[in-house]
């Protein structure tokens, strides 16, 4: 039954119309929104603008009663394009599940504000829930993509500005190396229905921005010392040329001794998540990080 | 907090007074009994004896309404020890967490019976359910240790014997490989608080029998090809020998494109699943299983 809806949903993402070869970044910025538009946001929660150490937010609340925790999320969208809006589905799904209020965050995007722009204002962000008296160990870094890399890399550089950690990370199909090095991104050229190798490199591009790749804040499934982090939770899709970003990853964690969970889907592309509404492994997934996130907070 | 418990834990069973250097298997199964008997079980469920395949098993129901779903469990002991009445703490904690009935299986232990009696009984164990009209895909194979491998060897040896699969597999800390080539069977030695490389080379003599570890059977970790596996859970602790068991398995499923969840917990030993009366992690382990047991039947 559900094999039938990853063969479906493949076969579907590999016939959509591409994108023009080489578009420009606000082309690809409204692709990507109108794409991640057509995601229905579920009912039964209530979004409210608000603004994070100066950055817009957006609230997401369970429109009942909330329990106490608080995710604070981080869109996907290959560090250059995206919004609170593009992953809402996800957040929205996260908080619904969960039943705890989110915090969804507009960082800075490249190839305006590259390397480390985005990390600072996630821990900025960070800081402000702290500075407001929120406990951190209530909240859980979430976030989907290149979200999914800064639940990582804002949790590292929180280590290195001496702030706590939070209580729990969960990331959808993370970007955790701009090495690139990892075994997917061959074996799984031409699997992957979303990425290429080319493409990847391109945004990429934009983000690093002529740095040096080789450090853990930008490849840190290759280099970052994970030691004194909280639970992780790790979901990811066999049709992924990230796919390796997580499994390396949890091998980090687990040589750190950090609670590491590596949640592998055969078959299902890049943040699979998204089609909670016609993939029955999409919305178990979710579920299961619900759950996480409950026992977490 | 449960980081205190985890050490709280780890100090206890270090301090344990340790069993006469070579004991009898006799000595060993009564011990383990003993041992196993101090772990609550717990209420809202009924145990009835009953048969499966000729060889004696204990039906464990939660004690009201059932969701539907069935978990054939195998019970740990080094392949030589234990009974349904060892395990039943966790066949126990399972059923009343997911709802729907198990059937724990006493099959035929070492070295009065080697390998393979103990996977041919639980392969006609399957059999017996499938032959009462029973679901496949209703059907979950869970175990710990010792029936935490036998899990994923019947399901070898049912797939060899033509028989359906079952819907999942979930196994706490399995032992997985009788040629004990992990890297953690050197560098768990001395954290592990239950085993020596030593004392399991001792009991698996008894199951292996002179007979060759390399094949499947014996070391599914190292060569079994996973193909049409359902969904796997292994849970593992990050103190035991057994470690690389679950991790190489976890990393063969994913190679024959299998979900499956690698869900580590740091600090803690081999089944500590067994603890959820003290053990935060354990009690948060159990219901993760039960969510992915719940998902699959």
């Amino acid at each position: 039954m559900t094999r039938e809806q990853r063969t479906a949903l493949a076969t579907e993402l590999r016939a959509a119309t591409h994108a023009p070869e080489r578009p420009s970044v606000e082309q690809l910025r409204v692709g990507f929104a109108a794409f991640m538009g057509t995601f229905a946001i579920p009912a039964g929660v209530r979004q409210t603008g608000t603004t994070l150490a100066g950055r817009r937010a957006v609230l997401v609340e369970p429109a009942g009663d909330a329990a106490s925790g608080t995710i604070l999320y981080f869109h996907g969208g290959s560090f250059s394009l995206g919004s609170p809006e593009t992953a809402m589905t996800l957040t929205a799904n996260l908080v619904r599940r969960a039943g705890i209020r989110a915090f969804s965050l507009d960082y800075r995007l490249a190839p305006e504000h590259p390397f480390p722009a985005a990390i600072e204002d996630c821990v900025a962000a960070f800081r402000s829930l702290l500075d407001r008296g929120v406990d951190p160990d209530s909240i859980v870094f979430a976030g989907d993509s290149a979200g999914g890399g800064l639940t990582v890399t804002t949790c590292l550089a929180a280590r290195d500005a001496g702030l706590p950690m939070p209580a729990a990370i969960v990331a959808f199909s993370p970007g955790l190396d701009h090495t690139r090095t990892g075994a997917s991104m061959i074996t799984k050229e031409g699997v992957d229905p979303f990425f290429t190798r080319e493409g990847l490199g391109h945004t990429a591009q934009l983000y690093v921005g002529g740095q040096d790749p080789n450090q853990p804040l930008l490849a840190p499934a290759v280099f970052a010392d994970l030691t004194g982090f909280p639970p992780i939770l790790l979901q990811v899709g066999t049709n992924e040329l990230l796919l390796d970003d997580s499994v390396r990853l949890a091998e980090r964690a687990r040589m750190a001794e950090v609670d590491v969970i590596l949640d592998i889907t055969a078959g299902v592309p890049h943040v699979f998540q998204a089609w909670s509404e016609s993939l029955d492994e999409a919305d178990q997934a979710l579920e299961r990080a619900a759950l996480f996130i409950r026992q977490q907070v």
